[in-house]
């Protein structure tokens, strides 16, 4: 693996700036690759749909010869299902992508853990302990971390029965493994009272595997894909960076923009503005 | 005030069963009063919107003839501001609001608390104190209860500042007076893992005040208009209830949805509705 990125500056805080493959959608893989190594961004984050049809080998190849890292592949997790068999079929899926993941050069695969409608959240906290315990032997074996990503309380209802650090860390704890972590995103935890403790509590257990930053525009247009660019909205990532990195954390920052609004506009300049952005957050 | 809704059915729980006007934001108040008193729904809560243009005596009047209560006020608060005289705007809105709830026999005001974009929510629930201690007395001395309704987190930018019960309780023990308590909306807090042990805790101290209803859509498809029927989206009212009933309410029902796609439907047929998917959830 190519360890030096050809367009890599001086910076040692781009060399931790990380880009997730969605928030700059409308590029293919190996464009999003090239241009993220040009802007001088130490790592991609690999969304599954952008390597679609794309063998992981060569992914890997594209990654390297862009002298980029790729700190997490995203998105594995699902395990929320009504029956069994579904679930199971789950299980399958993620042991799959752990093997993409290993094959990337991933250093994680970020779970979103899902949600069934009408099912008791508390339940399907259950399923999820489940899942997490019979894929984690072979993330282990891999040498691929899991990370948690608990995603906003709006997404309680069909995409997360994890909607705040909190039960994150009490799964990491009941499995007690050093393979699972938590994902922090600043957009799905900024509201959050118990935010500061939280995260303390996870960094004095080296569970904090990554961080995402972007923006909660306001008003927020859409629940899905209006994230905003940081310092378009109202959360203050520089706090939280303060808290996650007070708590241990060194890791990447990646960030991760859904927005229908960014993703119309020209991507290089859309680039430019999350490297500036992210100096400036 | 006339004691007996001349269209009140035997049915204990229909005594209970009260509806904001917003619900049905098409009609004018009068046709809403006298079309709740002819289900058989025992109160209408009433949003300030809904009077404008009354006297609150007239307003009085009307639900007197409709043999109807009044649960609540809806909606004071808003206490935060960037600036002091803007919140010293407020504290006089509020205060106006507890003589129009006074004149229509509300039982309590419902504070919806506000939030400025960009200020640490800690800060603002600071204010949130100040404003409601600056109210209280008034609030006592015209028997007029107050209710922090704690919204949902995808409120958290610009909305509300408080955004479980948690911290609506911690005010609440902070100011310590009878007056003072909670309106429990489930679809503000159905996705809250600590809901359970909050209802108990608020139930304790004799704080719940306002029991809310509605459903969640599954997908939503609008963070504010798209409030579902009970039974329509993916909360476990029933659970919901019995945890508010367990814990010693025995207030009303208010059913509060927003919907531009029951706006647009008959009125009458969407008021039917609620009255059934109240009777079964």
């Amino acid at each position: 693996m190519n360890e030096t990125n050809p367009h890599q500056t001086t910076s040692p805080e781009l060399s931790r700036l990380a880009v997730h493959t969605i928030t700059t959608k409308p590029w293919s893989f190996a464009e999003a690759a090239d241009q993220y190594s040009r802007q001088g961004i130490g790592g991609i984050s690999v969304w599954v749909e952008a390597i679609d049809g794309i063998q992981p080998t060569t992914a890997r190849q594209i990654v390297d010869d862009a002298g980029l890292k790729v700190p997490a592949l995203v998105r594995g997790g699902f395990f929320c299902a009504g029956d069994q068999r579904q679930r199971d079929g789950r299980i399958d899926h993620n042991l799959r992508l752990l093997e993409t993941a290993a094959e990337l050069g991933a250093e994680m695969l970020v779970l979103v853990v899902g949600a069934t409608p009408g099912v008791a959240l508390e339940t399907q906290r259950g399923w999820v302990r489940e899942g997490i315990e019979q894929i984690l032997p072979q993330a282990s074996s891999l040498n691929v971390r899991l990370a948690i990503e608990p995603l906003h309380p709006m997404y309680a209802a069909d995409k997360s029965c994890i909607n705040r650090i909190t039960e994150a860390r009490q799964i990491c704890e009941a499995i007690d493994d050093p393979v699972l972590g938590v994902a922090v995103d600043v957009y799905h935890v900024w509201w959050d009272p118990d935010l500061a403790i939280e995260i303390e509590l996870i960094g004095a257990q080296n569970r904090i595997f990554g961080f995402h930053i972007c923006d909660w525009r306001v008003p927020t247009r859409d629940m899905l894909n209006d994230r905003a660019l940081m310092g378009e909205g109202c959360i203050d990532i520089r706090s939280i960076r303060a808290m996650v990195e007070a708590a241990g954390f060194d890791g990447w920052n990646e960030v991760e923009i859904f927005s229908e609004e960014h993703w119309r506009g020209d991507q290089k300049q859309f680039l430019k503005r999350i490297v500036e952005s992210y100096c400036d957050c």
